[in-house]
């Protein structure tokens, strides 16, 4: 008799991927500007760090928003007992209010619909406890979020079958797209449950725009099958065009299933609160409520977080403050990066959200393969010291594409990162003759066949390790 | 093509049960002592409720404990990205220490082994997944906490068995009781891949002796399935015979696989924060301490509440004054229940740990069978206005047990609670024609056959309602 079960022994939480690769590379070696200076850069890390010196301006001024300061301490008690999976009604009703301030007010959320989980990463699996039993899918447009594998189908049995999206139209979900990724899974007998979208997208960066939304509501309308959409990045749009969420396209068809949309929210990205565990399914079918609730005994919010959260997001003033100046920083750090990395021949996919650009390095790769993709990444983390995530982590189909995250670090990291990426490619531009039998290829005028173990050397001071810090052990994040 | 899936639409969350019910009924008619003093008294809540003056006293104390005062908010950013599901390292020291003290420090945690999870609910789930597959079973004794089922099968799709304990020996748990139980599963080709104990039981309230937890680990290493003890209640214990660990039991049989040894824990019952969600896995397995770690993403504990909890158990000073008022004050209001209750001739099962006492009523039914049972139930919860909750839901095999809670209420709505009772059994002794024909049996020397509708009469002005309140919504409770 197997002493496991079998979720236990297969290999479906998805950690031996380069995308968690990078994380234990970085770990081991962590960047530090004194400690650790020629250490690995993380750039492999969706975190939003920009705007912390509001949140900790806000929490300092208002101390009855802890049950842990003098004037809160009397609410400690009812605070501690509460396990209502409703959640606190206060909690419920200022998350509703906050989305729909992140919506331009152009939607209304009612709280009654509002469902804890722990983090997106709890609410996905929710919703797939829900919605599909095992071997059922759900298509989802590719490249996406790699933890999806692990969220959505490691414990349920269900699986995700890729919708194939395309660099040449800037990897737009068509209806075209979605079609096909549909019929093979019939031709293969296989249950579709449902489609899941990102908007903004993650790693692309991009919001889908109107005709996209709808084709999708349209299309999973046709189809009797879900339309699940994850807008954990809705607050981190920096640029026009303007987020819309399902939630307006809804409104606009006012003749479609609701019983079929569903959005998972968290406040991990917008708020940059992902160790606070606040996960968010919004459903509108009354029984995926019901369920999603029950379910939430799994996965419920802290209600000492529920507090403080509930707190901060009734303060109309902090909110709007922190919206517009987290989405103004976004910008200039996004800036930043690309330019920087355009200043020599980097591109990226255009963008307006997210924490990451979506790096075009195809044109260093040996040969349009992923084995030329993971080849180069592992040269990028061994010899550059920065972590980023290859596209072959992201269920991207053309080899090449990089993620790269831009908000967990500070100015002078970036300008290090920026730095050590100029110097290479000047590196490169002085000594094409590196050994390296590197075929080009692609649109790119740029010639970068160097030796990146020669750049390694000119950059690399002797290495002063800094002590394993389990505050960023690679393996860990729930979400990014 | 079913729009929900199978789980979704089973009964598998068990809330259709008269352990929930019993809450549905407080919540519509909450007992308060001046706007609702006829309502109904919850004491089907297993809640710690005895001792949040300490908690409240060391909170104002320690204003660096939270990172929401002006002393700890310098921290707010290093915690709130804090997602590493190792969980802060001071968080699993202080909780490793904090279970040590619970079992007297005869035995050594390993913080490396502490699992978090979303309260015991969480931990429970996560076991389940890690060891066993869809089909397969765990033993239990029975009694057990209605919300196993919930916990350990629901999205798992693995079964309980029960182990049937008898009042005979006041439920304790036999080989023979066990390998019977074994045996039968067997013989219906069912996979044993486990047996879960409870201890301190709820509902029983008793501790597991020397014998019968070395006699259990005996069982499970010679069948070669795993032993999972739910030790929630450890620190509830209010007197003699002292609490034993199975970390203890297994130090002392150093040849037994441990390998298939493991504990479930929370800060629920023992600290009263059910709120804060702090379940814990401590696996003697280094393969489960991996998985359930990696599965913990989908129920982590708030990194705010991680904070707190590490720097209040890391308060020796504290943490001793606290177990041993808190059991002080448990065993108080244990013998002024159980008194109360004997008064009037009504026994309960000799207990020393936990928040209830194991009620028996077996007299009072009108036969020895489950629907007396219920009847009985709904007698008490409709005319005396006590929710209490009914063996069965327990999956006691004999009629006529009912759990009463203790800790849940202050010392004046007690009073009340027994107050209603007495002045129900004095009524009852001068009623004994009632014109209900209820058969006695038995052992009770006590004639106790009243028309509860004529009590109620007697007893109740018109209800004033109280306005429905959403912190005592009775469906919800996480755990019980």
């Amino acid at each position: 008799m197997e002493l496991l079960s079998k979720i236990a022994t297969n290999d479906g939480h998805g950690e031996n991927s380069a995308f968690f690769d990078g994380w234990k590379a970085y770990d081991s070696d962590p960047y530090h500007p004194t400690n650790n200076p020629n250490g690995v850069i993380q750039m492999g890390l969706a975190e939003n760090q920009l705007s912390f010196d509001l949140v900790q301006e806000w929490v300092k001024k208002n101390p009855k928003a802890s049950i842990c300061t003098s004037d809160g301490s009397n609410g400690f008690k009812d605070i501690a007992i509460f396990q209502d999976y409703h959640g606190l009604p206060e909690f419920r009703n200022a998350v509703a209010r906050f989305m729909e301030k992140v919506r331009g007010n152009r939607v209304r959320f009612d709280p009654a619909r509002i469902v804890m989980s722990g983090g997106a990463t709890g609410a996905q699996e929710t919703l797939a406890f829900c919605l599909a039993d095992p071997g059922d899918a759900l298509l989802v447009p590719a490249p996406y979020y790699p933890g999806n594998d692990r969220d959505l189908t490691w414990r349920t049995g269900i699986q995700l079958l890729p919708v194939i999206c395309h660099s040449s139209n800037d990897f737009k979900i068509t209806r075209q797209a979605l079609e096909t990724a549909y019929k093979k899974a019939q031709d293969s007998n296989i249950k579709v449950k449902g489609l899941l979208l990102n908007n903004p997208s993650n790693p692309l960066g991009t919001v889908l725009d109107r005709d996209t939304l709808t084709e999708s509501l349209k299309f999973t309308n046709d189809k009797k099958i879900h339309l699940i959409c994850d807008e954990i990045y809705s607050a981190t749009v920096f640029a026009r065009p303007n987020f819309i969420s399902i939630a307006e396209i809804l409104q606009e068809n006012a003749d479609c299933d609701r019983d079929l949309i569903h959005i998972v929210y968290s406040l991990s990205k917008d708020l940059g609160f992902p160790g606070f565990r606040v996960g968010i399914i919004y459903s509108y079918n009354d029984s995926v409520v019901n369920c999603a609730r029950k379910m939430s005994s799994f996965g419920l919010v802290s209600t000492q977080t529920q507090h403080l959260i509930a707190s901060m997001l009734s303060d109309d003033v902090f909110v709007d403050r922190f919206l517009s100046e987290s989405a103004k920083r976004l910008g200039q750090r996004h800036k930043i990066l690309s330019r920087g990395l355009s200043q020599v021949g980097i591109g990226s996919l255009k963008s307006n959200a997210g924490l990451y650009c979506w790096m075009d390095l195809r044109r260093l790769l040996k040969g349009p393969t992923f084995e030329s993709e993971i080849e180069l990444w592992r040269m990028i983390i061994n010899d550059v010291k920065i972590n980023v995530s290859p596209g072959a982590s992201f269920h991207c189909s053309e080899p090449g594409w990089f993620r790269v995250c831009f908000a967990n670090m500070d100015d002078e990291t970036v300008m290090v990162a920026l730095n050590r990426i100029h110097k290479f490619v000047i590196q490169t531009k002085g000594s094409s003759s590196d050994g390296i039998n590197r075929k080009q290829y692609g649109r790119s005028k740029l010639e970068i066949s160097l030796s990146f173990r020669r750049l390694d050397e000119i950059m690399m001071a002797p290495h002063k390790m800094s002590p394993h810090s389990p505050m960023s052990s690679p393996l860990v994040r729930a979400r990014t």
